[in-house]
């Protein structure tokens, strides 16, 4: 069984798969795939964040060069970081019996049979969610951190739609669309758990 | 409780709807609706269900007097049918516990605290499913049927979107969203209604 969760900023999508893989005793992968990319490109974590996260693949080699000091960019340092992501995703694929939360994995692994669900929530409680769990010494107001999570979702997105036919929204592309804004993610798991599930029984 | 169904033609939201409020012991309204809106309006259901299901809201009296002869039109018939279906489903929703499938129960009971459900499946899905329910005398060629799946389903789309802001498949708009494309309805009912229940729970 190989889930994969795509989710909105802020809707408490990296909790859910992290239950949901307890739940199921499945590995969970999340930030440990941007660590093993960065060892595989040879480049470090901050430089894989920035090309996957926060929409650095969109740029060319030479125009980001100049901005980020921390790396000795080769013009095809993009291209190989997007490689590694698909090999890294694709290798624990394989492997199965699996969460993966994020990192486009439902669209880099089309054509596979998994589950995949899309987790999402009203602005106010993505607000309230983020404010929560936000560290002490951020201090934004909603108008900064609304236009922070919809940057995030819009680099989310267009890294999806690099990869995949079916919009990051678009009910096409999963198996379960999840709403969080009035939902205990704890209570949710279990019964969660149990309809992915009976998807598997015929 | 009260559950409102949205669904694509042909995604057995109807049968995921009735197995739903049988699991949680509540009332379930579907085609009920049609003939208590005929009642309260002095026509009959073949009208309504022009007016509600195949677009006829859209037209102008004058018009579709010419092609409707069972009815004598008055000018303000389409709109007693739309005052007469809003009705209806606030006052089944003042009573509680309910599963109302279509009808647009989902826009109309908007700012209501209930639980909506959209549930939808690719088009080979939605075609077996069809094939497998279709009338003996119903000999439509798969493009006929995607034809007048593609139909049904603008018509429930623009009825929706009278009434709500959201739009008919926008994920803002539902609780959860449920593709049956792989799934047996009889088999992920029971998680389902147990997923409902978790989010009541806080």
């Amino acid at each position: 069984m190989i889930i994969t969760i795509s989710r909105e900023f802020g809707s408490g999508g990296r909790e859910l798969g992290k239950r949901l893989a307890d739940q199921l005793g499945l590995r969970y992968y999340d930030k440990e795939l941007i660590t093993e990319i960065a060892e595989k490109t040879d480049t470090n974590e901050n430089y894989v964040n920035y090309v996957l996260e926060e929409g650095g693949y969109k740029n060319h080699v030479y125009v980001y060069a100049r901005s980020i000091p921390y790396i000795t960019p080769t013009p095809s340092a993009i291209t190989d970081v997007l490689v590694a992501q698909q090999n890294v995703i694709k290798k624990i694929a394989s492997e199965g019996n699996c969460v993966i939360v994020g990192r486009s994995a439902s669209a880099i692994l089309k054509g596979y049979d998994i589950f995949r669900i899309f987790v999402y929530a009203d602005e106010q409680s993505k607000l309230e969610r983020c404010r929560s769990r936000a560290p002490e010494d951020e201090n934004l107001t909603d108008k900064q951190l609304l236009k922070k999570m919809k940057l995030i979702d819009k680099n989310r997105q267009s890294l999806h739609d690099l990869f995949a036919a079916d919009e990051w929204t678009s009910r096409t592309g999963y198996n379960l669309m999840v709403n969080t804004s009035h939902a205990e993610i704890k209570a949710i798991v279990p019964p969660l758990a149990e309809l992915i599930k009976s998807y598997y029984k015929k």
